[in-house]
């Protein structure tokens, strides 16, 4: 019999940005040993943008894994399907088409690789090492530049039948509501709730409240940052702007809700410095579009996991999860 | 070493409705060896209800199960929850309250209960039985007098950690809609696409269509049933009621398909007796208000499951569930 010695496993996280890379070495409690990065933009292949990672990587994993075993690689990437290991037509990647780069990054470092969309590796991450520990069923929302999202059921993510379950962001809280810049929907979560959707929201309701402080502020500086600062200064306009985002991500959370009936719903990314200026409506208009059997039964709550890591150490969880 | 002969094996799938509870035992192809019924609201305690089931099954049993091996069984009721097998406040059953019902069904029976809502049990019996054999990730929807559903991810029907997931019917399809005449929800997808939901479009809009042939019904009549009459023969009023209700139903199930990603939507009950004047629209709203990674995949497909077995069939494939 030989039992495997946990403590001395070491997983390889990565997270694919458009602009950077980022990557750690990560143990069992989540630990990140070592964590560097690379720019994705620089490199016209795949090939060679791997050969880079190796180059950095390897170096640290021989240093870093000394008396250890480097069990696996975990990806976090836009359109990363888990099922192919492949990202496929991703808009914001150099790289186009359908690129197998699980394969390529197992034959490049000679160990096994898992690939999932970086919020559903964030999902995986807080399970594993964050708020979300020991629940079987929970729903990660990550509030960002767009909206992602990652599903746990029954202690698993769900993936879908093609690798491609999750994409919460693209909902329609609004039918025939606002125009999504880039995919074209119209009244979709992201629309509302993602940092770009909440300076829209600002720059319109600036424009109807002349006296509101958002006005001091050149069109450029109308972001999410902004509308918090002038909210903390008790500007009624920017209170309003952050009381309808709320508004609609909770509508669209107790649609949630009635689906997959989470313990708890995970909020994440630069969205939730807003913090209850969100998050109080938000939990209003949830509970209030609920079905009675499900109110007062979902927390609703912030991630735990340090920004600036979670991408890795979700990425890495990816290579614990059975 | 035993080998476990399945053909041999027997299950008692039972379906409690308001007013009456439907039972059958079956085999592991589906097969419904003998079935029967017997009144729900006769009965004013569960005790006196499974022991009025006990006394007409368990001869039963003795007969159709001889040389066979009776399982287990299976039920689906109103606010069944599959983790303490209790019906918790059902609205429309005869006892208030929490009941312990698997535990007295074993307690009589002399063998294992499992529970869950109807809905649910239908999407096990069309994983086990039906048009979903084989499929690992699907959504059933039910259409009837209300709207139920049962979702299928990974192999797994989803019961949320309460055990009450899978409430589609009640998501708001349009917020600040139409009001439920018994949750007092606004804008729910089951106060657009139940039988009841249809019945007051047709309402609403034969009186803005004078020249509807759904004017020449009295009140009592206009339902989908007349509905379909009338669309078969034409009338542009019933086909708009139907397109209508489609359009509602595909702009849900486009947000069903980017929470859960399944190989196929199975739609069943009562409402799909209108085909195409449906179906139609519902695709075409689906497809409409989905991401392009998710467009085109999706099978939009009818129950294969004969409705009136298909309850107990599903009730019995909570038996087989690993």
């Amino acid at each position: 019999m030989s039992l495997v010695d946990l403590s001395k496993q070491v997983a390889l996280g990565i997270d694919i940005g458009g602009t950077n890379t980022k990557f750690g070495l990560v143990n069992h409690r989540g630990e990140i040993l070592v964590k560097g990065s690379i720019p994705t933009d620089e490199f016209d292949t795949p090939e060679a943008f791997i050969e880079a990672l190796y180059q950095k990587i390897q170096p640290l994993a021989d240093e870093y894994c000394e008396g250890k075993e480097f069990e696996g690689i975990g990806v976090g990437a836009p359109n990363a399907n888990y099922y192919t290991g492949t990202i496929e037509q991703a808009p914001n990647l150099p790289w186009k088409g359908v690129i197998q780069f699980a394969d390529l990054m197992t034959e490049k470092f000679g160990k096994p690789c898992k690939m999932t969309n970086d919020a559903n590796a964030a999902a995986l991450g807080e399970m594993m090492y964050g708020a979300a520990r020991g629940m079987k069923d929970f729903i990660m929302i990550t509030l960002g530049t767009g909206v992602g999202s990652g599903i746990i059921a029954g202690g698993h993510l769900i993936y879908g039948h093609d690798g491609f379950a999750g994409e919460l962001g693209h909902t329609i809280v609004k039918p025939g509501g606002r125009k999504h810049w880039s995919t074209g929907s119209e009244g979709s979560l992201e629309a509302y709730a993602s940092a770009t959707g909440i300076s829209i929201t600002a720059r319109k309701m600036r424009a109807e409240f002349p006296d509101s402080m958002l006005n001091q502020y050149p069109e450029e500086e109308i972001d999410s940052k902004t509308v918090f600062e002038c909210a903390k200064k008790g500007d009624p306009t920017a209170i309003e702007v952050f009381r309808y985002t709320g508004q609609k991500l909770g509508e669209a959370l107790a649609n949630f809700v009635m689906f997959s009936s989470p313990e708890a719903i995970l909020l994440f990314g630069g969205v939730i410095k807003a913090g209850d200026f969100i998050l109080k409506p938000a939990k209003l208009h949830m509970e209030r579009n609920l079905l009675p059997i499900f109110r007062n039964k979902v927390k609703l709550v912030f991630s735990e996991l340090d920004e600036a890591d979670a991408a890795i150490l979700g990425a890495s969880a990816l290579v614990w999860e059975k």
